[in-house]
């Protein structure tokens, strides 16, 4: 069972699977909040749907953009969202993203994106449905092979733009500098100003210097429940160039 | 030239240097923010003045407070401070903490504290006053060499508790578990709501397991400028057990 949704932006829609995965505030904020400044290539890893691409291609202008998943029956919905929004820049590829060489050159991009999943094997309650199960749990990528993947296709100077999980925060910043994708800088996502920040994301840069700049918060919700004027800002507006 | 200030708390007090190293608002949140919970021997590495063991012992209860600078006119300042205040648990040592085993034995300590120079020797501006310059440039220890002397006295399951500058939290955070200190909280220090963040305090636990929390922000100041009920909250009341 299908829908089909509106993404608030020129028209934009995408196609979702009612019980599988569906797109969240994660994927929302990694696409409008994803440096594109002079990227004319992007890359994201584990596409599902195709929110990331065709938010990239359709909201923030990047002229070219690849998604690629390993689930069949994502790739076939990412592409008729693809099709219908008639975005002849983004092209959806079926693969395992562990031998990324097998579809991508080298070097060949500016930017990498992925919203991998968040949890290890070992970790949390594993879903019944296996496509929610992959977008959640580790099952077919664990962080390392997204980072390998990630370091293989930018070209150097290129940027790996990630969100995740603060019980990784870590975890991932270490990860990521062992790979020599050098965290540059960092947004920290509160769902209010007085509680716990439970989303991160983080643009690094493959052969970077070290040094960071941790941006101002990213708070989701005011007081009284609803969206505060910089998420929507966020959400209809595409900052982060 | 020396002054001898108020640190607000049942009549403690610390001597400082007017024109060497005087503690800020980052050795303020590192002693009244540790984790002191079942602590009952602690060490402060890079004492400088003596501010933080003075408000463990004195303000916080940790029975029994080590400090260790290799600058011996602070430690003779420290020394002096912890006279004054009667302070019998707390004891500073001159010396250099890359040969820690030197002063105390192995796995001895519940909890180390640190408040490490911030600047690598080839950034920042360096101080002509070498109290200073050695407070804030890595010149007698870099990030490594505080990491090792913690690892080398912490018993497994103790903690390391650090204030660095945010410019270095990947660094931070990926060292510390490179060096199998993993972190478990981080608290974000923002000036005011809407800035970035400039601090951190990190809390990593010898041979700990992944996944970490961090914690509500920490804001300074309010709009007008003035102390936010959370800073003062912790400034006298010592929260964060």
């Amino acid at each position: 069972m299908r829908t089909v949704d509106d993404l608030q932006y020129n028209g934009l829609k995408i196609i979702q699977d009612r019980d599988g995965f569906r797109f969240g505030m994660d994927a929302v904020l990694l696409a409008n909040l994803a440096p594109v400044n002079g990227v004319k290539k992007a890359l994201d890893l584990g596409c599902g749907n195709g929110i990331v691409p065709i938010l990239l291609a359709g909201k923030r202008g990047v002229e070219e953009v690849f998604g690629i998943d390993i689930n069949e029956k994502e790739v076939e919905m990412a592409k008729e969202s693809v099709k219908i929004n008639g975005l002849s820049g983004v092209k959806i590829i079926a693969g395992d993203l562990r031998n990324i060489q097998d579809y991508f050159e080298y070097e060949s991009f500016d930017l990498v994106t992925a919203n991998p999943p968040y949890l290890r094997v070992q970790t949390g309650d594993m879903s019944p449905n296996p496509m929610r199960a992959a977008a959640r749990h580790e099952i077919y990528c664990t962080l390392k092979d997204v980072l390998n993947a990630a370091f293989k296709v930018l070209r150097s100077g290129g940027s790996l733009f990630m969100v995740h999980r603060t019980e990784r925060l870590a975890e991932v910043l270490g990860e990521c500098r062992n790979s020599r994708l050098e965290p540059k800088s960092l947004y920290m996502v509160y769902p209010r100003i007085n509680d716990r920040p439970n989303l991160f994301l983080v643009r690094c840069v493959k052969c970077g210097s070290p040094d960071m700049i941790v941006e101002r918060p990213i708070i989701i919700y005011n007081s009284e429940g609803n969206y505060t004027e910089e998420y929507l800002r966020i959400y209809y507006g595409g900052e982060g160039d």
